[in-house]
């Protein structure tokens, strides 16, 4: 049960921008420009360092709503996911991103715990600064996001099957304010 | 030195934000919203928050910028702005304030460090759920921003002569994106 009465029944986050739509405002956008951009970064990538945090901060909402939507990416493979959050350095992925979730890594334990050797490493694999700010970004952004989720304690479906029609809406349509409300796309 | 070239000399937040003016928008917006707003918390009580964590996360641009912000609306009053930072359940504040302080602190660490007691003591004092709501969303918001400032590591002014005449045009004119840009608020 949520610490505050919410006066909706929707799932995680939702429940909380339903409550407070000022600030789901800023939120949404947010999302929208750092995980469903394709300059530089593509979304898959942007999605697996958002769930990777969230995995890291154990918010069992965030990780696997946005597990759901780069598996959506990946055409379901599921596995590759779950490789990413649990040792994401034998996963079949670019080395490129492999520097840049050491990165978020860092971001998500503290800012000041990224050295200049996680960003040369990063830009030795190709990063570019934009691919560095936005890593950087959207880690310190899902530490908001899960604080924000299990500091309300909002409800969080434990049924794994809610979660990919829900993904492929998002995947689809993007983080438009739209969706928070629990309304159709148009 | 920042870890990415930013391309211009401003400090803080602000040289990230003008390096990526999409994701400025919403995050001056999301700010205004929390911080300017007036119903419910005060513009000092939300200050407060924002300092407190900021100095849990030991950013020091961050804890002095909003600090420096509590004590413009304070008529100056450094020292009780110290003493919410130093220990702020000796603080001449409210016990509504040290209320969600506490819960604050508790987003700082976690989420989910957050109990049910830590919300029935805010409530006791006074807190409405949009207070207590305000407040989760404030503390985990600063675990971004720090992040962000010093994940980058973002060029911070040592010298505290210079916080406070930015803080002023902040309380006097807000979070606006005519600010970060650098430009005299209308």
């Amino acid at each position: 049960m949520p610490h505050i009465d919410v006066q909706n029944d929707l799932p995680g986050i939702r429940s909380l921008m339903a409550f407070r739509p000022e600030t789901a405002k800023p939120l949404n956008e947010l999302a929208e420009i750092l995980l469903h951009d394709t300059t530089g970064l593509s979304r898959t990538e942007r999605e697996l360092i958002a769930t990777y945090v969230s995995y890291l901060n154990d918010c069992f909402y965030c990780h696997n709503s946005h597990g759901e939507i780069a598996c959506y990416y990946l055409a379901g493979d599921r596995a590759l996911v779950n490789q990413v959050k649990e040792n994401y350095l034998i996963a079949p992925i670019s080395d490129k991103l492999k520097a840049l979730l050491q990165i978020a890594s860092k971001v998500q334990q503290s800012g000041k715990a990224v050295t200049p050797a996680d960003v040369d490493n990063a830009r030795k694999h190709g990063a570019t600064d934009r691919d560095i700010h936005d890593t950087v970004l959207i880690a310190a952004a899902f530490c908001m996001f899960n604080r924000y989720v299990d500091g309300l304690a909002a409800d969080t479906p434990t049924d794994l099957s809610t979660y990919p029609p829900r993904a492929k809406q998002v995947a689809e349509c993007g983080y438009g304010s739209h969706i928070y409300a629990g309304k159709q796309p148009v």
